[in-house]
């Protein structure tokens, strides 16, 4: 069957960024500059121009932009996101005769003027052998005569009175003008011609292009463009019933406002809490998650639910929706915003159960199906039921969870296991949520296959939790980012790194000692420009395993109150507050793209740099990190570094200043020689300046 | 906006093979395994599976296969395409809950008869760490219980029981007895159970899976399915006009039909002949390309047209439609095929000019637009205009022309400079053709961007030119066919590769002499399945251009007869012999994607193999080549064999057979040493044989 317009020979490909066949949104951020690209050809010799059609949900109508051919049939246009939300955009493409009048129009007068014919290049990549005699100069009587000229003037009129029709006003009355005079030129047959057209009026000619046959594809592409803390962000997690400053008393919302000035003096900006809400009876887990609990055991922030209320409600021993309020406030004024964790589990004792039975597994015995991973059971938890005949109402009731909270100025959320819960739940779910609320950054927790990891990306998360925990060696952290910091992830995943987490103390600071605490805080405040630190655990170096073997902490706070001496001599919470600063003043450190590492002759130096080029008047800014990976010996190594990267000259002198320690020094060459002991400060965090010549 | 069916919890993504994101069909060849893979998953721990589903377009319903899991949620399959013609496939997931169950009791049951629990290792990506505490044992009190077993009994007997309602006949009662016993077994309460079902009962139960809530992608993939010559071929191209025995007269087809023992013999299978229609008169062109050509000059066959009929017409001086005919069955009885050469541009004596003057441009003062690259012009050729207000009729018409020539019995078009006709038109004419005619090869004459060159090939060409005849140094060869022979390009694009053509004398034959047609000979036949050359000139050692720097040949045969002595003592036709034999002898060399390159310390010396597995009792076929690409000195090397792409065992003894010379060797390591002298042989073709234990 034939096209409903077979003359449309314009033929638009690999358009990027692109997700999935563009079944999914791209990610950027606000202010960013978006390169969009295409192969855009036809047949033929005719020239091709193209269009790039960009616009915000909320704009009635098209920006356009003209695409600039590259090489080889690419095109590129870039635009900038100014607005938070869902971005349509797309390209058209067609022949544009004008553009090829215009060309031709130039080589026939060359030709003429010099009397002979350059001898045409032929190479099937770069030019075009369509006809057989491509190769060969024009034959003797083929060359361009006065009388082809002046057909070619009148062609060229043609083309103009066309775009007279699409005109209108002033402009109308200057193509009809420029119109006359090549017809006035044409009827001159001249010997000799100049070229008729000044620039200003080819580009009011192209300025009303014919589009007849324009090619566009079927589906517009969509950006989704997340806010500035999306990309970069410093979390700290806290567990507030440990927040009391009287070891006697359970720690309440109230006491958290008290540590703030702390926190934000440490450079964070956001503070995560895990769930305040009401903690079930039921098989409550008691220290050390043993099976039953004592009476004043706490139990675990996860199994959520009793009496008291559910995910809408506040455990009463930490405070009042008055306190929560009060604590929004508080954090606000110190720069800071919380992070709520959401986890979409119950405990036996949670309303749902009762007013929901439809939404969990009802067992033959009349019992509702607990959580298991065969064969072992977490009879303290259920799970919901994604295949629930009413999976509607259980959908509206979750998204209303994250409502709930949003209208009460919460505007980051740290989802607890996603990847438990049906994918096209959390699409359905981030995207209406998103709708009215642009501004709010879901953080997935899911540590599990990378399919899956990266489908919640693409589904709406904005920010991941990572493998970085488990990527201990150079060639793995190596691997790993630059994995997730290239198209086609980083077009949809964006990192947050996290050095520990109440469920994950990694063989490497169990056996590190400090210097583990300060190699895997540097690496993962200066690889990704989102990171985050389960405190105090993590300043104070805690790092005894219930067992040996095993990630959990021994007297885990997820099972308990812990008491935390925040004053301790042997706290990093100084080296925390330094690498937090660097990133704040440091625009390299805050976003993921430009990261690249370069050589080193010792596979314990990992060396990476990152950089911003110069905006709002402020120049490029540059920083070159080596770490030290082994946590016992110093070692030293040749770093080779990519120059070009670093926006040095070859053999061009530049200054590089440890910003941990303020030392400057001068470096000229691709290689220079780092050595780094451990124990006194296992890595260099240098900023790279020009020196003024 | 909720989906539908929000219960739908399996993603599909990254379906292989798949050309722009199933825009344009696959390609694939009779007899071919093709390989289907994709991504599924779902959230949770829940077990996926998935099947294959695929049907030639003439088959009413879908082939069902089972998809098999490979590590980190890929899957993967593989049928065969027994058919021609358009073939489509899918894929369809869902959460197997029975398979789940099953994992689950094996655990429960393996947990409960070791009493004690293997300790779960934890690793995000090849295991899930959903639960915070998937990283321990279970505690005591919750581990597999007596009860907990006879629960899952229930439960699974409830599963069998949904099996059978999807089941009907034998089917469902052995299901029904199977969901009985288990009942049984649970009202049994033992202390210890054994695995319930045996295998066969496990697979009735999976014959009737829980498709309720299917993942299915909303579009279906496409195959297009070639004969086996579209893979394969060999292609003689010859000028009818001088096939005449007597110098004083104009060749005809009755003489090409002389000469086809010494093709066959030769050992091609396809015989090529430039236009067979009448040629123009106005504007003709003289030997050499000349403007005005002299009484007597027969002109170029690609100035189709004159008062004696265009596309369905032949040139009077070759033959009659009788005389076509039977040359289409002496072709036959030779085991070759006829390829004509089919070139949509029209002399200005073409019928069509008059009778659909608007399939064609005409200028302001009347007159037809002739073709031009300005400043240079073609005044015998019209090209058509695609924007015709006619496309419709354009289009039928050209398509018509094909037919024309299939209702003859040709079944293979070389097509002049496609990359000048609309690429819309070429995917519509195609297909069209293709419709009923399934067996029909297209082989596209395009020298041009590789953008354009690659849309034809998705549009339906069967076969294209390359860039072979231009790439001369190891690297770009090795390159050029790496980027052609793997996937994504190889799954559209099948290279057909000259060492010259009528239009292409390269410099490398005009400067190399006989070693450097030699060369250009052994690399085509091997590296390409399919090739071709122009002949007798490639045989003969034709190699004086028009001019120095020019391409084309001096006194050149599009414009003029020749008389070739094809029994000159000079000619290479006994190795185009040696080689096509070597060919059709070795299924090897029959296939593209098994090229491989294997490395040599001199960048003289191209070495590569190619492979085909055993079949129908054949034993695998593995040829190994290596090529000296200096036409002038002897080179020597070492090569460094890739053994395990040869299917040798390290440190196994093997022979290699120079099928050139029947020469054998015995070689045991990876590092073998070659020396080749052009001027007798510039290469070694070697059959790889292991050899008897």
């Amino acid at each position: 069957m034939k096209p409903i317009e077979g003359r449309t020979r314009v033929i638009i490909e690999q358009i990027q960024p692109q997700i999935d066949c563009g079944r999914y949104p791209a990610r950027r951020f606000i202010g960013d500059q978006v390169d969009v690209s295409a192969a855009i050809f036809s047949d033929g010799h005719d020239h091709v121009s193209a269009q790039l059609l960009y616009k915000h949900e909320q704009d009635s109508s098209w920006k356009v932009l003209t695409l600039e051919a590259l090489p080889n049939d690419l095109w590129s246009g870039t635009f900038v996101v100014d607005r938070l939300g869902l971005w349509s955009f797309t390209i058209r493409g067609w022949v544009d005769h004008f553009d090829t009048w215009c060309a031709d129009l130039r080589k026939r007068l060359a030709a003429q003027s010099l009397q002979q014919v350059a001898r045409m290049e032929r190479d099937p990549v770069t030019s075009d052998a369509a006809n057989p005699d491509a190769a060969n100069p024009p034959l003797p009587g083929t060359a361009t005569t006065p009388q082809d000229i002046a057909v070619a003037f009148t062609v060229g009129a043609g083309l103009v009175d066309a775009a007279v029709s699409r005109a209108s006003g002033g402009d109308a009355s200057a193509l009809s003008e420029i119109a006359s005079s090549l017809r006035e030129l044409a009827d001159q047959e001249r010997p000799y011609y100049e070229y008729p057209l000044t620039s200003e009026a080819e580009q009011l000619i192209a300025k009303y292009p014919d589009h007849s046959f324009v090619a566009m594809p079927k589906k517009e592409l969509h950006l989704w463009v997340d806010r500035e803390r999306a990309r970069f962000s410093s979390w700290y997690e806290l567990f507030p019933r440990s927040a009391s400053p009287d070891p006697n008393r359970h720690g309440r919302l109230r006491d958290v406002e008290a540590i703030l000035p702390e926190i934000a003096a440490m450079g964070f900006d956001i503070l995560y809490l895990p769930p305040i809400h009401p903690i079930g009876l039921a098989f409550r887990k008691g220290p050390n998650n043993s099976v039953s609990a004592q009476p004043g055991d706490e139990g675990s922030p996860w199994a959520i639910g009793s009496p008291a209320g559910g995910h809408k409600s506040i455990h009463p021993s930490l405070g009042t929706f008055e306190d929560f309020d009060h604590l929004v406030e508080a954090l606000k004024r110190h720069g800071l915003e919380l992070a709520m964790d959401i986890a979409f589990q119950c405990s036996p004792d949670h309303p749902w159960v009762k007013d929901h039975p439809e939404w969990f597994i009802h067992r033959p015995d009349g019992t509702i199906q607990y959580a298991e991973n065969p064969p072992k059971k977490y009879q303290d938890i259920y799970p919901l039921n994604f295949e629930s005949s009413d999976w509607k109402g259980l959908w509206d009731e979750l998204a209303s969870v994250f409502q709930f909270w949003m209208d009460r100025g919460v505007r980051v959320f740290r989802v607890d296991n996603p990847h438990t819960k049906a994918l096209p739940f959390w699409e359905w779910c981030i995207n209406t949520l998103h709708k009215t609320a642009p501004d709010v950054i879901f953080l997935a927790e899911a540590f599990t296959r990378p399919h899956i990891m990266y489908s919640l990306a693409k589904s709406g998360f904005t920010q991941s939790y990572t493998y970085f925990t488990w990527r201990t060696a150079k060639s793995e952290l190596q691997s790993y980012f630059e994995e997730i910091t290239k198209p086609p992830v980083s077009d949809f995943f964006t990192p947050n790194v996290w050095p520990n987490t109440p469920d994950i103390l990694h063989a490497s600071l169990q056996n590190g000692g400090r210097p583990a605490f300060m190699q895997r805080l540097i690496l993962a405040t200066t690889l990704a420009a989102s990171y985050g630190i389960y405190g105090p655990a993590y300043e104070l170096g805690e790092n005894v395993p219930v067992r040996h073997g095993s990630e959990e902490y021994l007297n885990s706070e997820k099972y308990q109150i812990r008491r935390w001496d925040r004053s301790a001599s042997h706290s990093i919470a100084p080296l925390v507050t330094k690498l937090n600063y660097i990133r704040n003043s440091n625009r390299a450190l805050q976003n993921d793209l430009s990261l690249h590492f370069h050589n080193v002759d010792n596979p314990q130096i990992l060396c990476y740099s990152k950089s911003a080029p110069s905006a709002n008047g402020e120049p490029p800014n540059v920083i070159l990190v080596a770490v030290n990976l082994d946590p016992t010996n110093e070692q030293g190594g040749w770093i080779d570094l990519d120059l070009k990267r670093l926006g040095i000259g070859h053999d061009e002198q530049f200054d590089v200043e440890d910003l941990l320690t303020g030392t400057h020094y001068r470096w000229r060459n691709r290689s220079n020689y780092v050595a780094l002991r451990p124990q006194i400060m296992p890595a260099h965090v240098f900023r790279v300046t020009r020196l003024k010549p």
